[in-house]
């Protein structure tokens, strides 16, 4: 079977989805939004242009079914956007996804295993992350987030309710129907291009654990107090950034990386010997022993560095993702495309969240990147040269092609 | 000559001002607001009750002169206080003034050189630090600071206007008819009773150096951009901070104290790589040398600490104060009393501002400190022990003895 793919019409489409909630500068499509809601019936209606059996399901996720099979590849990603955001994050995995499901029509699909193409609501957690992909995968019920509040106050069921989709089901996966699921992402970061890759193919996709490290000191004046009768919260604090940088740098293991991203000081003044100092300490690892590790590496490096200050130390976690790896098949696939279609690629983890998480566990799920101009997302510089997204186009067509052909003959 | 000091009516002074502005768990008498003013006018009264020729200068400055003299010695300090301050930061040395200079009337005094009592304008620089008595010595005219604001908007000329002194003279030092300055103070620190002392003889105010150290970085996703790729601003300032701490304990010298009080981190995410953190650097030293030194390793340490995040640095400073040493002379007169008190005394440098720097260059100016209970100040909790009290009332009277008798032969 050859797969007939049209990467002008892809650039197009891209550009035409890219006017919804565009600003001016930037692009917002914030998740359940007006522009977010409006992109998804545009998607829908693209997607039964295209021939595809399309709904959107009662949180905002799209799914558009080639029609005829009876068990799906899905393929896709989402498109929300943060404040501000690019025009390529989300967008891109989407748009390809409906363009291989057109593909494969064309040359004379399906067999019994079809394309579904899966646009998935609120990935960049405007209301919770992930929201369409955890409540599709079950690791997140409705129960458990109905009552959340969007920065409007609103809660989670109210804004719903307020899309219409109140009385609309939220679909869910069925591993028998659902064979596997397929992410094409811009990389977010610079590697591929600092390497002139063509495409990344992701093998794991970090967990996060983050914790809010607070010291306490003791007030005092900044001339009288001699240095060594001071509890000084900030003296904790620079201490422990400091061991805290070392300990991951040395032992935080392949694909760890970390950001201590933000401080405030109280109370803040010249003259005054910091009273409070609290750090935003997160941390990123494909291995959950290491998220572990790391964890504990907090709360041992905090006390040490607040006894130095004569201070204390409390940490408070504040939010844990686990890590995903991809399914050995999908690599493979995604490999084995790229080979053969003579383009240069390489195996990464990735560093941020996506769709594929939330589905990793349950069914076979792979992500390919494709460089990111200067490494930047989520700002409305984000780019990708048209001809890195064609090849990510055409990977992911491949990787479609062998897969199907996989899963109708093994079934 | 034996002077007759009262402890007890000390005591008993210093209670009956605390109430002037006292606002229930704390005194707030904020220079030139009403407390403050009002407090001037009992203070005025009370000097002229004890036979002083009494006077409040164009900016609020309380002098009390004794009568019948031609020179004086200035005994003093300043009653303004800090918002929610304590009982004794000033008004103890202003009241040990005013008990000194009624015991040398009650013992028959003067000869030719006499007790003038001084209570300086917005000592705490609610408007501008050290106003009295810096207008008074010359080391700030009052072009300088009519149109600086006080925190409710007003300028200086209007605060001086609505208190009623637009029309009073502000008075000044004359080095022929001032013939020098005592200041008794709380310590303001914890090393008096650390050490058991009665007393500590000041030989040197610290000046003090500040600045705000920013450092630049790129804001890029905290997951995707690997640790080698990032141009990191709060890397940088946790870098600074650690080399800076390590230059100022082992090469600042003796009397340098600092303090990194305050740290601000843009844009202040878990996620995000910091792309602005700024760090507020305070340093003093009894040295003008090390000043100078410690100015130029805070820009040097700076652009180091940048280099290593891939970030720049930039330093504003904001603000110099420049240190004062006291009298030879009147260390000795205080050093002398102490031994002939049989009171334990050391000298140590003061790392506080106080008005004796303002004096220091122009007359021979002195300090005496007395224990601050746990270090206590500028706090409701600030206290000092009725006896150190008294010890310190005690060593001031005698060293006025033994100084006026010196300029009396020596004129």
């Amino acid at each position: 079977m050859h797969l007939n793919v049209d990467g002008a019409r892809l650039l197009r489409e891209l550009r035409e989805l890219s006017i919804i909630g565009d600003v001016g500068k930037g692009g917002s499509r914030l998740a359940l939004g007006e522009e977010d809601l409006a992109a998804r019936r545009w998607l829908r209606d693209r997607m039964e242009a295209a021939g595809l059996v399309a709904s959107i399901d009662g949180i905002g996720t799209v799914f558009g079914y080639s029609p005829g099979a009876e068990r799906y590849l899905l393929i896709g990603s989402h498109t929300d956007t943060v404040p501000m955001g690019g025009w390529l994050d989300g967008a891109l995995g989407v748009m390809v996804g409906l363009e291989i499901a057109r593909a494969f029509m064309a040359a004379g699909a399906p067999g019994p295993v079809g394309i579904a193409v899966v646009s998935f609501s609120d990935e960049e957690g405007t209301i919770v992350p992930l929201l369409g992909s955890r409540l599709f995968s079950g690791t997140l019920s409705w129960d458990e987030v109905e009552q959340v509040k969007g920065h409007d106050g609103r809660s989670l069921a109210e804004i719903r309710a307020a899309a219409g989709l109140a009385n609309t089901e939220i679909a869910r996966l069925d591993p028998q129907r659902h064979l596997g699921f397929l992410e094409l992402h811009i990389e977010q970061g610079p590697v591929l291009e600092a390497e002139g890759r063509a495409v990344g193919i992701v093998t794991d996709i970090v967990g996060i654990g983050r914790a809010r490290v607070t010291f306490h000191g003791r007030a005092d004046h900044a001339g009288t107090t001699p240095m060594d009768a001071r509890s000084d919260a900030a003296q904790a604090l620079f201490a422990f950034a400091t061991a805290f940088r070392a300990f991951a740098l040395t032992k935080g293991g392949a694909g760890c990386v970390f950001n201590l991203g933000g401080a405030s000081i109280a109370p803040g003044a010249f003259n005054v010997v910091p009273e409070r100092a609290e750090l935003l300490v997160e941390y990123r690892s494909p291995s959950t022993e290491m998220l572990d590790q790391i964890a504990v590496a907090v709360g041992e490096l905090a006390n040490e560095a607040a006894l130095q200050a004569r201070a204390t130390a409390s940490v408070a976690p504040a939010g844990r993702e686990r890590p995903a790896a991809m399914a050995p098949s999908m690599i493979a696939h995604l490999a084995g495309a790229a080979e053969r279609l003579q383009l240069s690629a390489r195996t990464m983890t990735s560093g941020a969240g996506h769709d594929a998480m939330s589905l990793a566990g349950l069914i076979p799920a792979g992500m390919l990147f494709v460089p990111s101009i200067g490494g930047r997302s989520h700002t409305p510089e984000e780019n990708t040269a048209p001809e890195d997204i064609i090849a990510g186009l055409r990977v992911m067509a491949e990787a479609a092609r062998s897969i199907l052909e996989e899963l109708a003959t093994g079934k």
